[in-house]
């Protein structure tokens, strides 16, 4: 006898809870099951009332509770504890069943696990999951893998627990097969990443170089966010600055600690993307910016060393000084997503996805950490041009770092005379010209690889690879 | 009965064969074998003269060739050959027997392998050697992993084979267990990948701002070598740029295509950094930008993105300029061998190796790569401060930096400035901007992650992790 609720949710811990009372308030019949029965219990005492629910006590319990062919959702921690649950299920699932981790997996897992159970026929969907906790609740933005066949199945309930966009697209998608769901969910952290750096060098630009106060930068960046700019992470920002400690009376950012910590996701995106091959300078600096925040012994150590102490800017100039430090801003985060979006052309490419760039930014409109009208912009830009090579080649976004080149330019010289850090925006830049450089100097490279390793060259003017007899009369040789 | 090589060496590509040779020539009895035999026919008939070899025909001959306990070094590609390698002999060894892997091979797959001969009572080494196929012969740094037991067998025999300092100390030296010698290996390489790109930034300054010639540049760095540059790289810098292409008799650089390849341990060390939460931004950048170079359709595309054309300067200017080039390529070198060495500090601690930083520097003082007068300015460095926290904190390299940094601000400024690239003198100048800086804007990035995903923050004045009612009334609760 099969049961009649419509998907399952193991693993009841903040994430898990709010997803399962998120399908429940959209109207499925949601069965949940804990290891510790207690979880299970509390979640239909706290929440039993916002919708239907089947409290489970036992896997058994769980998986007969379930219709057919059964939606099963994981949610507990990524690694092993997540193939401890599944090996748990498997046995009791039959082929058709679609198992569904909505945990941060990382994507060569969730590739092993789709592979694996593809062959006791089960569907296995990595699903990645932006919003945080409250998102889980109201609507995050969801990133599902897996099979076609499963998105049959699946979407339609993911549709209706995702955010929605403005235009009322919700924010879910298929991805794509296998662990293209896990990837693009682990570069939007990366990118994430990129974001909240750039942000704190505007900020560090702005109290250094303008003499702003955090109140005044909480301002600044409520102006911004009427603007381009506009996005999730720049209001919280605002939030965060404009925010007084109440032990202290200090502005709350200044009674932090300014040691910055991660979770991994960052770093996952950029050892991939070195795989890949694919420059994602931008979030590499995010990622060694704040493991360089955590070396504290080094820091105590290194206060000593010579720099300049910025010299704070009058009225006039700080606030010519902040529009330049928002055309930077702007600039930069146009080139993290452009590092971003081509690794996930990459990944799909070298993964056989066949990924929608446009409808990866279509669902990072809302839901996500990321979200911000700035997507809506990628959206548009991969839509019209779906073979577009990189976002700074659409015609509005060159335009507009076209535009802002002089002041980020000069925001760069700037912070580095006055001794300002600032990896990101340089970085950004460094690509920016990087790319559009007539000649590298990586002609130089390869003749110094050829001569100390006789590793060949290509010539400009001739097909073919070439080795020149460095230690011999320097005739040029074809090579292999 | 024992046979009498004092060491073998299977695998006589290039790089085996010039190993083989180099013991031959120091005395040494050597074995040698190859899976397709005409390789040994053909290295003992042309080079059987220069020393006291045995040619050994199949696997059992090969093994019944050497003295016990035998030394067997393996000279096969990384990877799977290694290991194919590996189970052929492991069944003809006894417990006592060395067998060294003198491949480029990842230092987990050396732990990996270092466990598992364990098992046999067999000693693996994994050995790391720079130098390329003339350093093989004439002399290589040589970095020897595996245990104390193994290189009091293997040592004395290295040290012969070895360069030599100026002082005469021989380029080897016991780094540590298992895979510290390939770990040690992979950095030098990251090292060697931050020092060709920040040369390569030099030579694009000097090409685009100052307006210089290769041939003069080819000068200038001529004049760099006899100073505090001294060193192989920006020797053989200067040979390639005052090479003429005979068939165009254009500058050799100017016929070379500009896009430079990699072979992954650049691409490694940035990968197990990360691992190791070690900032090491200027081998990142390095191995970014020559991705980047690699990128033909989408540097093509952005040919056409707006940018300054570099303004040439006039000939005093252009000297001057020249110079705080060589201040800027000074300090930003200075920042890439601190962060290759935090990283083998990190390396060491992580998995128990105990190495001797000074040790390393006093090995790489010849016979490979980034062989330098400046190494033997870091050895005294950490020979006279062994707990040194970082590079950047020896007072000579303190001093030197803090006098470049005028002049390095303002190459990066005018970089910026200009449209020329310069992803790493700018990441080690903001990385050294970072480390001195007072208060870092991580704390913002601390008060973000709060907000959106209750991380928790740690206050400048109490104990204790604390997390801000940011949906609520804004108070402050202890976490966890």
């Amino acid at each position: 006898m099969s049961g009649t609720a419509q998907i399952g949710v193991t693993g009841l811990a903040v994430m898990g809870r709010n997803l399962a009372r998120n399908f429940a308030r959209n109207g499925f019949r949601v069965a949940v099951h804990n290891r510790t029965t207690a979880k299970t219990d509390a979640l239909i005492e706290e929440f039993g009332g916002e919708g239907d629910f089947v409290a489970a006590h036992t896997p058994e319990e769980f998986v007969a509770a379930l219709e057919r062919p059964r939606r099963l959702m994981v949610m507990v921690k990524a690694g092993d504890p997540t193939d401890a649950v599944i090996r748990e299920f498997v046995p009791l699932l039959e082929a058709g069943d679609v198992v569904i981790d909505g945990g941060n997996a990382h994507f060569e897992d969730t590739r092993r696990r789709e592979r694996e159970l593809r062959e006791h026929g089960i569907h296995f969907v990595g699903v990645g999951i932006s919003g945080g906790e409250e998102g889980a609740l109201e609507g995050p933005s969801i990133m599902p893998g897996g099979s076609k066949e499963s998105y049959a199945s699946l979407g339609p309930m993911l549709e209706r627990i995702a955010a929605r966009a403005q235009d009322g697209t919700p924010c879910t998608t298929h991805i794509g097969p296998d662990g293209a769901g896990h990837f693009v969910k682990m570069v939007h952290n990366g990118i994430e990443y990129a974001d909240m750096q750039l942000i704190a060098e505007a900020y560090d630009l702005l109290r250094s170089v303008a003499g702003y106060s955090p109140a005044r930068i909480a301002e600044t960046f409520r102006g911004w966010n009427t603007g381009r700019l506009d996005s999730y992470l720049i209001e919280i920002t605002a939030e965060v600055l404009a925010h007084t400690d109440a032990a202290t009376g200090k502005p709350f950012v200044d009674v932090v600690q300014d040691r910055a910590e991660q979770k991994g996701t960052g770093r996952w995106t950029v050892q991939t993307a070195l795989d890949l091959g694919v420059p994602v300078s931008g979030i590499a600096e995010a990622v060694f910016a704040r493991s360089l925040s955590g070396h504290a012994d080094l820091r105590e150590a290194a206060r000593t060393l010579p720099g300049p102490t910025a010299s704070v800017l009058g009225e006039a100039e700080a606030a010519a000084f902040a529009d330049r430090v928002e055309q930077a801003l702007y600039a930069s985060k146009v080139v993290s997503y452009a590092q971003g979006f081509h690794q996930i052309r990459a990944g799909g490419e070298a993964y056989g996805w066949d990924i929608d760039l446009g409808g990866v930014a279509s669902i990072w409109r809302a839901g996500c950490i990321i979200r911000a009208a700035f997507l809506d912009r990628i959206r548009a830009a991969y839509d019209s041009r779906p073979g577009l090579v990189s976002l700074l080649l659409d015609p509005r976004f060159a335009r507009e770092t076209g535009t802002a080149q002089d002041d980020w330019r000069a925001v760069v010289a700037e912070a580095a005379r006055q001794g300002v850090p600032t990896p990101g925006f340089a970085a950004a830049l460094a690509y920016y010209d990087g790319l559009r450089a007539g000649r590298l100097p990586a002609a130089l490279t390869q003749g110094q690889r050829d001569f100390f390793g006789a590793h060949t060259y290509r010539r400009t003017d001739r097909e073919g690879s070439f080795h020149t007899l460095w230690g011999g009369d320097r005739s040029e040789v074809p090579a292999g």
